[in-house]
């Protein structure tokens, strides 16, 4: 057995210098919000993620920093309909510049592809962007404007 | 603009009880080395990543931490395919109990499917474990045993 006490080469993660920090997100959604931010399989991003850790507020949470990255609104919207808690705070040359909390919607427009394949929405000679109002937020379900149809997949079907 | 000089609820990761650290995982291939122990999309595992961090021996690395976790023989053998330089540290009671290199393999047994469709081994009524030879390493590419098929993008057909 070795004797060192601590993990090796540990996790020291540097403050970053020009990037976002995404906090209390629900636990166990990190993969997700990297999802939505573009970053999957192999990436260059520097990215930062812990996932499950103890939060007060929400029990488990999640928290992701990505380096040289700051969201624009599609992105902000989307982590909004998995992590309603999640704070997004904008950091630039060290200092936290912009700090925002995502705020679950009533509707989500043009975020989320109906579950039904022939919804007029999915038909793409139609200009009809899709329109869902929220019927629950936990678990989240969403009910197409056009084919009533409720959508409870949404990482499945964000765009 | 915020006084605050550092960055809210940092990610001070904490050293883990019991678990597993991979270390010196190729840049950016985290997020594949988490596809591999069965972690993507919403999880309940407790986990840190970092990616992309300056490594002296790597130029970039990454670094994967998951507790209560210990990895089985087909998990490291993949995890050498997309992280040939990885260590393993298992901790037990905040030690580090166990520390290995991962060993780049000569030839890769059942790890892999073919690419090609009709290969034998892609026959779920054959008994034939895909078997392929190293051809190069940077970048990985897989020579099958059977029809020869060269294989590339390894991450997309791990089984």
């Amino acid at each position: 057995m070795s004797e060192i006490k601590d993990e090796p080469k540990g996790l020291r993660v540097k403050p970053i210098n020009n990037g976002t920090v995404i906090d209390h997100i629900a636990g166990g959604q990190a993969l997700n919000v990297l999802k939505i931010l573009g970053i999957a399989g192999t990436t260059d991003a520097t990215v930062s993620v812990v996932m499950n850790v103890e939060s007060r507020k929400l029990g488990k949470k999640d928290i992701v920093k990505v380096e040289d990255r700051e969201l624009d609104k599609s992105q902000v919207d989307k982590i909004a309909l998995i992590a309603p808690n999640a704070t997004i705070n904008i950091i630039r040359n060290y200092n936290v510049v912009e700090k925002h909390h995502v705020e679950a919607p009533k509707e989500v427009v043009g975020l989320v592809r109906c579950e039904t394949p022939n919804c007029i929405t999915n038909k793409p000679r139609e200009p009809v962007r899709s329109k869902f109002t929220v019927v629950s937020y936990e678990p989240l379900q969403l009910k197409c404007g056009y084919c009533e149809r409720i959508t409870t997949d949404i990482v499945k079907h964000l765009f």
